[in-house]
């Protein structure tokens, strides 16, 4: 369905979004993650068409979620491991994983996240690191940030006057 | 890109991508949070085509993200409001957020998340309610729960025997 990139948006929901938006590819990342690597564990996984897979393993080695690793010379063969990045998407993949067991799983959770020690299960909740509060409206807000352009700044409003930073100049990058 | 449907799929976040996986959908939904509700705030938000439109809102109402009502009667038209579901996935949108300023924003972030009342840029984070504690490996584990089927159960394995639940029957739905 993707008929527009959204990586010229500045929105940094719609630029990751670009990167891994399409399904396959968010479950690929969700498979890496629990220890999957091979073309053929991946295929077995998902179901997925291998054209359509080599295409996804090679967009997210690209975005920099996989790399990519010979394992056999004769014949070639390539494992795929999660990188940092990947590593730091599981908050993202958290978050779905809850809302979709509160959500979408009317005969109980299939997968649940749980304290490995324990086994008990975890209400994950997105809090503020600092202050440990729940980021929620009304106390926590989006607003435009530094590198707005005048279009976000208009539609989310400058951050509250007290802290708000030097603006940098448009199209500059540090 | 969609070529098979999630729905079927127990993985929650298999699910949750089924409702809202398409991009769009994403974006419609990040700005229903953001008070848009009108089908041209939608269209002059996210430059896209009035038919793609239609059918994202539509599908969106049908998986219960926005409610359609009725605000004109002469000429018929309706505005979209976002759901207490819609609402619960600010979770993902925040960790989507968060995730695209630390990877995708080398000029620094357009959109952030901030302390309404002082401005401070808010460090999101997903952390077990109950204790507070960052959800991460090795810490925290996905593991099946308790209507997983057999091959979930072989990928992600038992939730540790402390706290197994009694597995329900295959199949069946409280």
């Amino acid at each position: 369905m993707q008929r527009k990139s959204f990586r010229r948006m500045p929105c940094p929901i719609a630029r990751t979004l670009d990167r891994v938006g399409e399904w396959w590819s968010i479950l690929i990342v969700r498979d890496a993650l629990n220890g999957l690597s091979r073309f053929e564990e991946f295929q077995e996984s998902l179901g997925i068409a291998p054209n359509m897979l080599t295409r996804r393993l090679n967009a997210l080695v690209g975005a920099g979620f996989l790399e990519r690793r010979r394992y056999s010379a004769h014949p070639p063969r390539h494992e795929y491991r999660p990188t940092e990045r990947a590593r730091d998407f599981r908050q993202v993949l958290i978050a779905l994983n809850a809302f979709g067991n509160r959500h979408f799983a009317p005969e109980g959770p299939s997968v649940m996240i749980v304290d490995a020690a324990t086994g008990a299960p975890a209400d994950p909740v997105m809090v503020d690191r600092a202050s440990g509060r729940p980021i929620a409206p009304p106390e926590f807000v989006s607003v435009a940030g530094p590198a707005a352009s005048e279009r976000v700044r208009r539609r989310y409003g400058a951050p509250p006057a007290a802290t708000t930073p030097v603006p940098k100049k448009k199209g500059r990058r540090p």
